[in-house]
């Protein structure tokens, strides 16, 4: 399988995504890794005896975080994330996985790779650490503002073989980010949703509140991309501002300085386990090739961890499964 | 003043709301306190020597917390709660307070209070704590599910009067909920409310993101009802999971118990900056009159942050100043 990689997006490009490839390729013979972008910065990070399962397709723009979406994938024909898409598009790769700019890489999906058939709006989804470390699958985290109940139940579908096919989950359980567990409850978007999900063929557990969503209580959660987007920076925020807040009183007496220096390895457990990097990857579900985002701030483990994603889901045969779902509608 | 409470609301009912008006009737000899509820069951915990600025005023019924709201203010009519309500309509008291079904309060407000004139759709108020202590005033967090541009700048107006008179903030920065700090970020709602937001008499900072609102950019953030429900309780779920997690790796092993015991103040302190409760008592705003909602968990020291509160926006004369601002509306 032909895996190609946006080498310059993201806070630690291009060396994260060098260093993972390079990890990557030893790990997975059988997989092609393609770094995509400007081989003069590649290359000497690659050094002289990368192995062959490494090459390099050249690309001499880069489209930067603060880059208008749609304008910058229109114009910058030759950037790393397009040429990427462009890969995906014309079957020279199998997938692509950018760091980069999040709006950038949902228009290369729509503009360069193309929308499935079948589909109305694609949606972005990201994976969150749960505390029964199955994680949980959230969708829409901001493609689809504006959500109609027609597009939450795609993503619903598109969710369930998602965690089944990528990591297998026999009958995914689906909740609807909603404001009480109550069928009743919410705007008229989720009331119109919960008739939809009951109906559909998903194993569908009802209406699931943003304070029990990191609780394990479901497999994916499906919401419009306004809330979606909501919920995933406020877990992040409350998480860094209380590790803030424990840094601070932590170092504010030597005592306590001490004492913390013993309980070093346990902070970074629940670091860890609330890390969003180690479930990296997360699809851009509804396009006609694989395309998956990577944290802006993945480094080279986070970076591999997306590309495991990637060959779990070119080696399940994810695009083919949604296609077939969606092709008759 | 007279303040009704709400005596049989909320998870420590009655004994909470004794405890806090013994206190606040000490500390604040101008303030009568009126415990609404079943007089058996208040008396007892009064005592015989109760001072002369605390009263029962008897109400035969309770609403439970999983009463359907509306029907149960209907019918419901001897509650503590629409008890309460109806002193403050017939004005026998300044304000009330209630810990109880959040949904009854909202309806007791618009329905036995009454909605104030000029006001499209009223707004539940929260305070979140924040890093610099300033705290944050963000609405609506689920009474107006499907909010329209127009009520989110109500809600906008009534929040920077409400942060003048009661926390005595000159210029309230208001902030717009939203998934970028760019103008042109967000849903139709947003986006149509950003512009609103530009014309209005109100010290407007912009669009605010969900991981900024902790971090203190501004002092009242706006949002429909459903998105501040999903940014109100991820947040407190995020927290919760946290803490869960940390008690978890801390009493792992011998060695962390004992370095966790060092630093138990330390993690109170954390703790407490992020609770809710200690800034309690968060207002229905858009009533006729005072309208006060303390935390479902609140004890006896949050019950008494929650009268504090409700004594300054009296004695601002909170509901004089929202009337005449939107009566000629």
């Amino acid at each position: 399988m032909r895996i190609a990689i946006d080498a310059m997006g993201g806070d630690h490009a291009p060396r994260a995504h060098v260093d993972s490839a390079l990890a990557a390729a030893a790990e997975w013979p059988d997989t092609q890794l393609i770094l995509v972008g400007n081989p003069e910065k590649i290359q000497p990070l690659l050094g002289s005896d990368a192995p062959g399962n490494i090459s390099i397709e050249p690309a001499s723009e880069v489209i930067e975080s603060d880059d208008e979406p749609v304008k910058a994938v229109r114009r910058k024909a030759d950037s790393s994330m397009v040429v990427a898409g462009r890969m995906v598009k014309e079957g020279r790769a199998d997938a692509m996985i950018s760091s980069g700019n999040t709006g950038a890489l949902m228009a290369t999906g729509l503009l360069v790779v193309g929308r499935m058939a079948g589909i109305e709006r694609p949606g972005l989804a990201a994976m969150f650490p749960t505390l029964d470390n199955r994680g949980l699958l959230a969708l829409d985290m901001g493609a689809n503002m504006d959500a109609k109940p027609e597009q939450l139940l795609q993503y619903a579908l598109m969710g369930s073989i998602y965690r089944s096919k990528v990591h297998g989950i026999a009958k995914p359980r689906i909740g609807l980010l909603n404001v009480g567990t109550e069928a009743a409850k919410g705007n008229e978007l989720t009331k119109a949703a919960f008739d939809l999900f009951e109906q559909a063929p998903i194993n569908f557990v009802g209406n699931v509140e943003a304070r029990d969503v990191l609780e394990g209580v479901c497999d994916v959660i499906v919401c419009d991309g306004f809330s979606g987007n909501i919920l995933l920076k406020a877990l992040e925020g409350a998480a860094s501002s209380i590790f803030k807040l424990l840094r601070e009183e932590l170092t504010s007496s030597l005592k306590a300085k001490l004492a913390a220096a013993v309980l070093k390895p346990s902070f970074r457990r629940v670091r860890d386990r609330m890390d969003y990097n180690e479930y990296n990857g997360a699809p851009l579900l509804g396009i006609k090739g694989l395309v998956v985002k990577g944290h802006g701030s993945s480094d080279a483990k986070a970076m591999k961890t997306a590309i495991r994603q990637t060959r779990t889901a070119i080696g399940n045969r994810l695009i083919a499964s949604l296609a077939d779902e969606f092709s008759g509608k």
